[in-house]
This record gives structure tokens, sequence and C-alpha cells, in this order.
């Protein structure tokens, strides 16, 4: 364990100034910051990210998936990166940390490298994916999985095809593959991001070891009953559809909640129709999101959902159907990189505890082809995706310095 | 127990001709009737109406609520009518035979009587509702339960304030009180009407015999909780609006079953916010309705209801607020008419059943100055409010020769 904490800290005022930077671009009028990716925005805030790296003595190129990446020369000819960043597009509502903190923070780690005349064995390598919040085809790409004869896939929220996106940004559909990287030019990917949920804060920790990006199993369920009076309809010969949905909502919340690993599941959309208060529900459609750093676990939850789901059709004489909306594996994170977390966090004297990330981040993607790990810091009530998302100067640096440190360690830990 | 059966029954024909006639009033393209009260639809089958009342030998008068009264004076003078009648407006996608069939029939009964040379002692009453369907202010007014400082409160469907849509058909808002009628005036209202539901079907019955018009309690619930990411909200940290509102949903469903005169009451309408298939649910709205036949049991369902509300609210730690909709006393069938209909299917081999109208009607208001009962005949499938609602020619003639027996029988039972 090298810790240089003593003699190597991130400079907390230039990264959070970077941070109120970067986040006048894009800043609707009520706080909230709309910086969807290959709009007019999403360009300025690369312009300014890549003037940084080059500032901070990177030499900056553009993958084909428009991924901006940053590197840093390491001392051994030939050495894999190690790589770190995250993502600068926001939701349409988002706020100023979601993404922004990993990579501004991996930027700030070269500037105190270089200021401190440092250079690792490994080169370090910023990276900024592409449209994170929507069709990850910038990680995607990198990892390899796009399905290259289906770019409607990949849609991105601003509405023009993805082909033409990519080219807006400098990437190149036909050429994806080329993006694609492996364990061989990029030995670890460590990121940093807000917790965007409530853990650290409610249990009053600093830094979150993330043991891996879950997996996600997303079905809309159908509930096909009969529309009917709800005066003339004894209760007996009803097939109310809305019974049966309220069925299968408690029985998702059970079957997330009787599983060891603590997985999550929610119903979080539901329509009913006709939806008037003197008519028995004919029809509900409803999602069902279940996820899990256990694959094992979610295949166990998706058996005893649908079992649960032709009981509660037998029940209320309804017919009911499920179709798979989203099916994403879980990553796990390198034990070696969460082991080194964890020593770098009690070497700085920062409360840590391990969690999985029950939200998707470009890690999901880039732990298929490499080692990954992942440094959460906490945001304050949990709050995510919307203006008032909110985690202090401190926290930032924090959550920076913790990454510098990861980052030095990993290049004694891996060899070149 | 006098029965003329042998002697006189109605015209089947004739009554199931005028159905079809009026049905092409305001008869939509897909085969729907929609006959808003107060439009011109409405106007035309007033005027058609009327004519096939005086056709038959009644003079007729509009009384301040608009609503048209045919009458067929009887042999002993200053006797109370002896009333029946229904309405002709509809639902905007409305069927032939809801609200149309007791008019028709009470139209026919006359003319019968009339081609018969007959008059009972009573004078017959048949009376067409002002807009049955939505306001209710025929029945209402007749009844004198209009609130006359809240002329909003009977807003009509058709858009125009009540006062103007009165006075196109005749009717005064400023004189609604002498539109008020009594036991005095009329001893008795009896109305046919189409089951609307499916016992009668589903029990091989031809005469449903109302037991009286259920009550009815109809509250709007909100159900607070806290709108959250699903992925990062552990299970143990939610405040899942759409758990709490499915405990709700089941637990209405729950206290109808348990009770012992078999109330109905449904969760029919239900809106979740954000309703994003990521987000656990913050807020959900949703209505219950309760119906009954005896205020006792809607108090105790009410009751029940409440202390749940309070005990999911602290199970799921939401907040949960109930706000009355609608509250409608049930009004039960005088036991001499129920005893009388009974007696005449079964001199007319007609099989029946007590049952109560779990649909409201004008008899509902009625029956709260003089003794009511209703007939009802069979709904096919139980369907109403859609151009598919059917009961076929040979029920409606059942029906309207139950209505003339019973006529008959009650003019004997009731002195003059």
């Amino acid at each position: 364990m090298t810790v240089l904490s003593s003699v190597l800290s991130i400079n907390g005022s230039r990264l959070n100034a970077s941070i109120d930077r970067l986040a006048r671009v894009g800043k609707l009028p009520n706080g909230d910051i709309c910086r969807l990716a290959f709009t007019s925005e999403d360009l300025q805030a690369r312009y300014l990210v890549q003037q940084w790296m080059v500032e901070a003595g990177m030499t900056v190129r553009t993958d084909a998936a428009g991924n901006l990446i940053g590197r840093y020369e390491g001392t051994v000819e030939d050495a894999p990166a190690l790589a770190t960043g995250s993502h600068i597009d926001t939701v349409p509502s988002g706020g100023c940390y979601d993404g922004v903190l990993g990579v501004l923070a991996g930027i700030e780690v070269v500037r105190t490298l270089r200021e401190h005349k440092i250079r690792l064995k490994h080169p370090i390598e910023v990276i900024v994916f592409t449209d994170e919040e929507s069709s990850m085809i910038g990680s995607q790409a990198m990892a390899g999985t796009v399905v290259m004869n289906a770019p409607e896939r990949y849609q991105p929220k601003v509405g023009q095809p993805i082909e033409s996106c990519l080219e807006a940004i400098g990437g190149d559909w036909d050429n994806l593959p080329s993006a694609q990287r492996s364990r061989e030019d990029m030995v670890a990917f460590v990121e940093l991001h807000v917790e965007q949920g409530a853990v650290l804060e409610h249990t009053h920790t600093e830094i979150g070891v993330v043991q891996g990006v879950v997996g996600m199993l997303r079905q809309m369920v159908t509930i096909k009953g009969q529309a009917n009076h709800a005066g003339t309809t004894p209760m007996e010969m009803r097939q109310d559809a809305l019974v049966a949905a309220a069925k299968v909502i408690l029985a998702v919340q059970e079957i997330a909640l009787s599983m060891p690993t603590l997985p999550v599941a929610t119903v979080g959309y539901l329509t009913a129709t006709p939806n008037a208060v003197n008519i028995v529900p004919g029809q509900v459609e409803l999602s069902v999101d279940m996820r899990d750093l256990s694959q094992d676990c979610l295949d166990a939850m998706m058996s005893r959902l649908m079992r649960q789901l032709d009981a509660i059709a037998t029940e209320t004489n309804t017919e009911i159907d499920m179709a798979p909306i989203l099916c994403v594996q879980p990553t796990l994170a390198a034990p070696l990189i969460q082991k080194t977390i964890e020593s770098v966090c009690q070497a700085l004297d920062l409360s840590c505890r391990y969690m999985p990330s029950r939200a998707g981040h470009d890690s999901l993607e880039i732990g298929r082809i490499t080692d990954m790990g992942m440094i959460f810091v906490p945001s304050q009530e949990g709050l995510s995706h919307s203006g008032a998302e909110y985690t202090s100067p401190e926290q930032c640096t924090q959550g920076a310095n913790v990454l510098l440190q990861t980052l030095v360690n990993l290049d004694e830990a891996y060899a070149c």
C-alpha cells in the first residue's frame, strides 16, 4: 500500500471551480441542467473539457463512438492504460454532479500528478463516454456490445438517428468496432460517481466501495379482466384487472424482500383502463423492474414472479401476460480494485462501506472487457436526476483524492 | 290479487316498434346512441314521446324541472296518481333500452288500458325525468332535494348552465320548488328498467323484484410517499405510494366481501405519479366507490376503511388522506309493491328474484317522498351504457306486462 496522501492531494478548489463552470452549460432558468448528448450544449461541454485535458498535459482523441479520450503518458513503453472517467451528458432535467464529477476528478488527478512532475508506469486515460443517459453508445462501443445491424436500438433522446448524431461529434457509426478496447490496452477502469441514492448519507459514510453494477430485468405486464358497471356487477362476478394488479405489486415487493442478496424490485408505471370511478377496471398495464448484483438472484426472482402471475390470474379470473423490455446482466467490480479503494479510504481516514451500484453506469459495460471498480460519494437526500442533486465540495474533493490514490496504488498492483 | 292476464296484455310489437323508433334519435355511426339531456336530440325524443302520450289519450304537461308528465285520468275524483316512467336521455355512448323501456312501457300500459276502455280508480302518470344520466335534476326536483343556492352542482354534461338548459326544455330553475310532489298527489311510483348487470341472466331469471336502490359512498384517496430512484433506493428506505395503493385496493375488496349484505366496493380510478418505469411512485390518487342497500353497512364499511388506511399509512411510511366525492343514502322499495310484483310474476308464470338495484335511478329520489318499486328485466351479458346493451323484444314485453298488472293491482291495494 503506497499512500502518498501526505505529499499528494488534489486541488479541491480547482476541481469544484471546474464543476461549477461546467454547470453553466445547459443550465435552465429553474436551475436544472439540460445537456442532452449530441446537442449544442453537449458539444460546448465537450469543447471545454477537451481544453482542460490539453491544459493538463494530455493528448486528446475522439474514437468512432464519439468518446473523448485524454491520455497522460506513463513511463513504461506500451503499458496498457489505467483508465478513469464518466460522462458529461445529462437527463432533460439533470444536476451538476452526475457523471461530471468522474470526468473532472480524472482531469484533476492528472493535473495534480503533472504539477508534482509525477508520471505513473501506466498511462492514465480520462474518458468522456458518449450518451450515458440514453443509448450508452459510448461505453457499449468500447465494450464491443453494440448490435451493428440495429442502429434504431440506439436512438438518442435528441431525435436524430444515431448515425448522424455520432457524425456531429466526430464519431462514425460504420467504424464503431474500431472503438472496442480490451484488457491488453486498458488494464483497469475506475469510475468516481455520486451515489444517486441515500445509503451513504443515511449511514454517515464518506465513501462507497462499489461491489459491482447490478443487472436489470424489466418487464411490461398486461392484465386483461372485464370492464363492468361498478354498481351492478356483484363482487364474485368480477374480473377486476386492478385487484389483480394490486396482488402483482405486493408479490413483486414480497419477492424482493425475501431474497438474501437484498435486490430491489419496483412497479413504477401503472395505467388502468377505462380508469373511471364507476367502472370495474378491465385492463391494467404495469412495469416490473428488478435489479441485483447476482444473475442467479435475478433468475430466481423472475421464476417466482412468473409462478405468482399464474396464480394471481387464476385467483382473479384475469389473463396476465408479461413481455421483456430490458435485460442487462450484472457486472462485478474486480476484487483487487475494491480492496485497493478500501485500503485507500483507511489510509485517508475516510469511512467507507461496500455496496452495489443499483443505477446503471458506463462501468457496467467497461467491466465486461477489463477490471472495473467504482468509488461512490454521497448524494444529499439521495436526490438524483434533478437540479437539486447535491454533493458538497468537500465530498467531491474526498472522492477525487480516493480516485487519485487508487490509481497510484493500482499502478503498482498491475504489472506492466 | 287481481290478475287480468287472460284478457289484458300489452301489445309487444307496438312497444318494441316504439323502442326501435326512439333508438333512431341520436344514433351514432358506430351504433351507440348519444342523446345527452338538453341537446337537440333530447328535444327531438321528447317531442316524439309527447306525441305518443297524446295519441294514447293522456294530457301532457312539463313541470319546472323539465319533467314531461303524461296523465291518464282515473275514475275517482282527486285520487293521487299511480306513477310510472323513467328517462330518455343517454350517456355519451348509450344504448336503446336504459331508461327508454320504462317510459315507453308506461305509455304502452296506458294504450292497452285505453284500447280496452279501462280506467283505473287512480290516475296513471307516465313521467319522463330530466337528465337522469348526469344531474338527476328531474327526479331531485320532484323529491324536493335540489339545493337551490348551488345551481353549479347540477351542471349538465352538455356544458351550458342548468338554468338555461332548463329554460330550453320548458322548465324554470327559479320555480323548481313547484315541481315537488308528495304522497298526497302520487301514492306510488313503479319504474321498469333494464338490470344493467348480469345477475338475472346468470341465474336464468326473467324478472327482478327490486328491494331498493343502493346508497353510495364515493371517496378520493390521496397517498403521498416519496418519488425515488428505482435502482438506488433500497426496499427498506422506500415510501412507495403504489405499494400502499395496492394494499388499499385489496382492503377495499376484502371489506366488501366480509359484509353479510353483499355490498359492492370498487377502486375504478387510479393514477400514479410520476408513473415512470424506473422511479418509485411518489404519489397515487385512487377512487373508492361503495354501494349497499343498508346505510348501516355503508357506515360500517367506511369506518373499517378509515382504520385500514391508518394502518396502511403506518406500515408503508406514507400519508393517506381521503375526501368524499359523493354520498347518497339508499332508498328501500315499499314492501307492498315488492310483494305485488312477485305475485304478478307468479300469476304470469314468470320466474323472479329479489335483488337490490346497485345502479342509481330516478326511483332513488322518488322513493324519498312516496312508495317506490322497481321491476328489472335482464341485460344481455350485463352490458350497459353501450350501444351493445340488449334486452330481447320478448323480455321487454314481459317487463311491460308485469308493469301493467302491477299498476292494476296497486290500484286496488291503495285506497283512494
